[in-house]
């Protein structure tokens, strides 16, 4: 393996997902070449790490950070950031903070990635409470979604820093020139909705955004802007719907009142949408807020989502992204 | 017309929704029959009903009651509801307060036909807060959603009656002998959540109920359990995701990169779709909770819906559904 130190450094938690390092570490070298614009670190069970590297490529800019402890899917997050900082997580974020490290992706626990993000790197100046993103496919475009889980109760005003977020990583990584703002809300005028939504269409309305307005349930899977900003219960919910619809064809394609015809149209249309409409694509989500780069790939990640996550943590720290994100909230 | 009084009386607001009488006149009476166990009172312009009714059956049980006012969708439903004594939302309300009429049907404003109710008929004992209940289709069952739109705000106890008159519903009307109840969540842990889901959770478990659990937005649309809890924010944005999938798939439907076969199968499942999972069958929303019966169509409601929503309002005058429901919670 190279030990060059000067190409940015990935740190990957090569213990957390469903599938462990067999399924994690193959997948995040799989774009890995000897001349990558950055190197990868696992983090983890150095013998299980070392059994999955052997017999690969040994001009792959490719390290090992053996960690003596792990963090469990059930620890409280806080509790477990201090007890445990010889796990991929803490160390790698540790890591970070120091500068060794530019990113960090694990499919482990998305409270411990989000506690040790907070507790480690802390907030951008300008940033009250970080928020998870994540991007959805619409039918029409990606739609980044944001809060997704981070912050169950939220202010007006930490919508509006989301919102801001939101922008910059539009803008910066999905390419949008002028990406427009959407607030979820269960109805299109201004004055319905909730205090917190009928507080945030005032203040966003006001901010220098493209705002495009409330947008209903009904509309969230068509596209109706590209930055969509809510609290994180309902943001948590509208993503598990989302991916959920698949699961929900699965089982009326299931139906017995279905003909021969009908069952193989469904069957054309599942594995479309299966191929096209994956959270797999985008590799994970991400924590927009903190003071670094911040991962969080879903438990169940296969080795092809993994390979996602690192692609998408090299567009930011290839982007900058912390740091235009600063700039713009200043 | 038959003037016979002795049949239950179901008031339709001939006035509502996006189609006025053209529509909802021949689609309410699509299943009238000389020998209904219940008659038909449209209320509004007593002119432009005339004209539907003109050549239709005379032995048919319809009665018309004109009104002179109307609410429009965009006024303040508590003021209306005090201005506009004679529109056909207040005048109904006010007679089924006097007992002359057993339900009230309209596609006009949601808001004023939560507001009349809520005024003119007011809550069953034990009733905090009355919710907008509907059902959903998902791909194993359907399912009774509560609270969908009323109360963008709840407190566990709320929540926990709407669990209650849920369950009556889904018993004396969707015919289930002993319905689960789910309460809509961000984990599936009894601690996850916010504190009022946290907070309900705790209520659920040691309620007189068959409580499932906690219900992840992916699960919903697989239908995990009879009836679906949650606060009317949260409801009315999961309604509405349910019902835009269909225009979702119809614009995936349209992408550049499908080939004949993929479109092909896609209006093959866009039409199976159609018919199977529309709100169209199920007429409309319905108030629990209040001291009558209460059906709010859709405004965009055809013929065909508003033939169902007068299905439904009869099915609860005929279970004598308020009253089981107030015995429920007593």
């Amino acid at each position: 393996m190279s030990d060059e130190i000067t190409r940015p450094v990935i740190a990957v938690d090569a213990m957390g997902g469903d599938h462990g390092p067999a399924v994690v570490v193959p997948g995040a070298m799989a774009n890995l070449t000897a001349d990558s614009p950055y190197q990868l670190a696992f983090y983890g069970d150095a013998a299980a790490i070392g059994t999955e590297l052997d017999g690969i490529a040994s001009d792959l800019p490719v390290t090992v950070v053996p960690c003596t402890q792990d963090i469990d899917m059930g620890e409280a997050p806080a509790s477990a950031i201090r007890k445990r900082p010889d796990s991929p997580i803490v160390k790698a974020m540790t890591h970070q903070k120091a500068g060794n490290v530019q990113a960090v992706v694990s499919a482990g626990s998305t409270g411990a990635m989000v506690a040790a993000s907070l507790i480690i790197l802390g907030r951008l100046s300008g940033v009250d409470r970080p928020a998870i993103a994540t991007i959805i496919p619409t039918s029409s475009r990606e739609v980044l979604l944001l809060d997704a889980g981070a912050n169950v109760q939220c202010t007006p005003e930490q919508l509006v820093c989301f919102a801001q977020m939101g922008v910059v990583f539009a803008r910066e990584i999905m390419g949008k020139a002028e990406p427009t703002v959407g607030l979820i809300n269960i109805g299109s005028e201004a004055k319905k909705g909730s205090e917190l939504t009928v507080a945030t269409h005032a203040l966003l309305a006001q901010a220098d955004l493209c705002f495009h307005g409330n947008v209903e349930g009904n509309e969230i899977m068509r596209g109706p802007s590209d930055v969509l900003v809510t609290d994180g219960f309902t943001g948590n919910t509208v993503l598990k719907m989302v991916e959920g619809v698949g699961h929900f064809l699965g089982g009326v394609a299931r139906r017995p009142d279905l003909d021969s015809d009908q069952q193989k149209a469904f069957g054309t249309v599942l594995g479309y949408m299966q191929s096209t409409f994956t959270y797999e694509i985008y590799g994970g989500a991400m924590l927009l807020g903190v003071n670094g780069i911040s991962i969080i790939a879903h438990g169940r990640s296969s080795a092809f989502a993994m390979g996602n996550a690192v692609r998408v943590a090299w567009e930011q720290v290839h982007a900058d992204l912390p740091a235009r994100t600063a700039a713009a909230l200043s």
